[in-house]
């Protein structure tokens, strides 16, 4: 591809971009990957959650395993040059996570709560909303708060519990963004009840799988395509419709209040998540929810409720998805797990933050980052106080203060005022000579001359802290 | 590799590690990742770097054409299936760094400082201080802050300023954690200095790559060897000895002071390296410096000042490198910049720091990583206080504080205070009645009774913010 850059610059910068649906951050790209990855990090630790990591990459066959050979379309995969093992870089973490508990699982805790926000990668074609390298926040909650041999009906309140805790702190985030449940719904199903619920119905459970295709699929079909699908379920076509339309929201403590009970007996449905609904309510986000029949999420491994969170005018792709997996850790090794977890990325968010006018910007963003320097450092102009600003400003940073100066050649004092106020700075300190300092607050203006300057340090490390 | 998982779980807990050389990371590992990284980011922001970033993996020729060919072997490369463009994990930043400032050279202020920190991928075979995905930090100071008419003597002073800047960056991490000038010793060498130096001793200049690649390839010889080799530069075997033993150490204030000068004049090296030495002394770091001519780096790009970090008993690799490339910049298709950074990996960095303890465990490291909750709620044992906890906590976490609760089935409140204790909590919140709860502060002992339930969150965030 490249050619040789030095004669041929203009087909040079052609070559040396950033590969194909991924992305360069340069400083405030940065400063907001950083603000959704510190904010992602404060509401897993604020709800419990201990962060762990994997590999970049793993074995190729981590991800086959349990997605089938169908995946490896999807991964960039690759061989070390005269090794013979297959990697992959990681499309998704909840091989790793499994094949991690897997590993350890008789010395952790139950339950067992962790975290981890990093990058992934598909291989797939970039478009709105998806690229091939993104972010992505992990949040799981593995085995229960009850003892092994306790009963169906109690481990099912104990499931409840966690699936509860799993959406609380993804609404957690949301909420600290400012985001509201006017702006997000998050939309929930419950794979192993609808399953009785179609059993009640007499679909038989061979078939179920075949349903949950179906209704992942609707938004790829023509409506009459899906109602005729529907119907060898014996579902007719109004309720099809309903199904289509994803009007289906089940307000469980008073269904009459809605009008899906007329096409739809659901009681049997909302008997069954029941549990879950009063830990949402004890949780305190049962506002942000809509129990959705139609939310099924592609992969095959979910076993109990499951969730998408989406911007309430459904202009987006899903922000986060997530439920419960119980058979994956004894699929890597692992003792038979309860499991659920969400996984968010950082692209469709990013979307939905901006839409919202909730991604902070300019002096802001540099705030809510932490980049805001402590004291901006200049000479008051006279040659002995001009070369005094590097070891005054080394001296505050050994002191663990972020200090800047101008690297301009100017020395007026209005212009390097601005330089400060452009960067967010909290002070300004104005050397007056070689043994004294006015140090400016810059928030309110006020000032203090005469400030010895070996007392600097100490002087804004306590309006600092 | 994998076989069926079910039906072979010996070798399926085999197949399902992480691949050679790469870790996973458990929460007291990822604890002592984000201890590093963020120590890596204060030190950045505090030296007034900028955070920016790059993609995780690049087009390959973005590191062919500064490496050669030779380099593919240390990669990971691959291919997107279906596609034609070849691709490789970062083995480093600078190609990616001199790339994204190619591109935006014109509008970005000089000097440009710009730090990152995130995961690297070497396909060498993992030995002690060397793995194939670790963690480097990378800063960098691109531009002079003097015009681009000014003098070659007045650039010369500019470059020292920066160079010693990136210096003193790297340093003020290292004092952060603790560490000193005893334990650390940062070798400084400079490339063009050396090269001046040799043309005074009559070493002609298309010679000097030779003899770079010679010292740098020293440890790898015998004594004799490398001794017959220097002879050819003109060096006696009492001077390549000299070089050997790695003990040119000048003290560019007192150069009597030191045995070397008897053995090679080196005073036309000093002059060079002056305005270096009055950098770093006017940033206060000039007491961790060695100056040592071995040091050249194997990287070819280098052209000015080149430094690596080592631990002071040089049991371990080099901690950091890096140095002066004027050169790259305009490689990549932008304009001819002057440009100086180092890289720090994770690696050798934690094997110091836990030979010298200064790598923090239990409490200490889960209080550094921001990791102990504000409170732990716990029931006095009574049934609607223990149905309380859930939502107590819940209501903590909405108002941003970081909350806990004991899954155990205990109600011993002995033992229930021994897990508010193992987690490092700030404060233990006892649930005596609907109404109101006893807060215990686990730092002084010290506790309020009667605190009403709907005042908790605002009496504990005055107390943890």
């Amino acid at each position: 591809m490249s050619g040789n850059p030095q004669n041929a610059p203009s087909k040079t910068s052609v070559s040396f971009a950033a590969p194909k649906g991924t992305r360069d951050l340069y400083p405030l790209d940065a400063a907001k990957r950083r603000f959704i990855m510190e904010a992602w990090r404060s509401a897993s630790i604020r709800f419990g959650f201990d962060e762990i990591d994997g590999p970049t990459f793993e074995h190729l066959d981590l991800y086959t395993v349990k997605s089938g050979e169908g995946i490896v379309s999807e991964l960039f995969s690759f061989r070390r040059a005269g090794g013979d093992d297959d990697y992959a870089l990681r499309p998704e973490f909840t091989p790793t996570l499994a094949r991690m508990y897997a590993a350890q699982a008789r010395q952790l805790q139950r339950p067992t709560k962790w975290f981890m926000a990093g990058p992934f990668f598909r291989a797939e074609r970039p478009q709105r909303g998806r690229l091939r390298e993104f972010l992505q926040w992990n949040a799981d909650y593995l085995g229960l708060d009850v003892p092994d041999d306790a009963t169906e009906q109690t481990k099912d309140e104990a499931r409840a519990r966690a699936d509860a805790e799993v959406i609380s702190c993804c609404i957690g985030f949301l909420r600290e963004l400012g985001l509201g449940p006017s702006q997000i719904r998050v939309k929930v199903n419950h794979r192993s009840a609808l399953s009785r619920w179609l059993v009640s119905r007499n679909v038989p459970e061979p078939r179920h799988a075949e349903l949950f295709g179906l209704l992942d699929a609707k938004a790829k079909m023509r409506p009459e395509e899906f109602a005729q699908k529907l119907a060898a379920f014996g579902f007719s076509p109004q309720q099809s419709e309903v199904f289509q339309k994803g009007l289906i929201r089940v307000t469980i403590d008073n269904p009459a209040s809605t009008g899906e009970d007329e096409v739809l007996d659901l009681t049997f449905f909302s008997e069954a998540v029941a549990p879950l609904v009063r830990a949402l309510t004890a949780a305190g986000v049962l506002d942000w929810i809509d129990f959705d029949l139609s939310i099924v999420r592609g992969l095959a491994y979910y076993t109990g409720m499951v969730f998408e969170v989406h911007e309430a005018g459904g202009k987006e792709r899903a922000i986060a998805g997530g439920g419960r997996y119980d058979g994956l850790v004894s699929l890597f090794g692992g003792p038979s797990t309860p499991a659920v977890g969400f996984g968010m990325g950082d692209v469709v968010l990013s979307l939905v933050l901006e839409e919202c006018g909730l991604m902070p910007t300019g002096t802001a963003l540099l705030q809510r980052s932490g980049l805001c320097p402590d004291a901006f450092v200049i000479s008051n102009g006279a040659p002995e106080t001009l070369s005094l600003v590097t070891s005054v400003v080394a001296g505050l940073r050994e002191q663990g203060l972020h200090a800047r100066h101008s690297y301009r050649s100017t020395t007026n004092i209005g212009k390097l005022m601005k330089d400060a106020v452009a960067c967010g700075s909290r002070f300004v300190v104005i050397l007056e000579s070689v043994a004294v300092a006015t140090v400016k607050n810059l928030a309110d203006g006020s000032q203090q001359q005469g400030v010895p300057l070996d007392g600097l340090p100490h002087l804004l490390r306590n309006s600092c802290v």
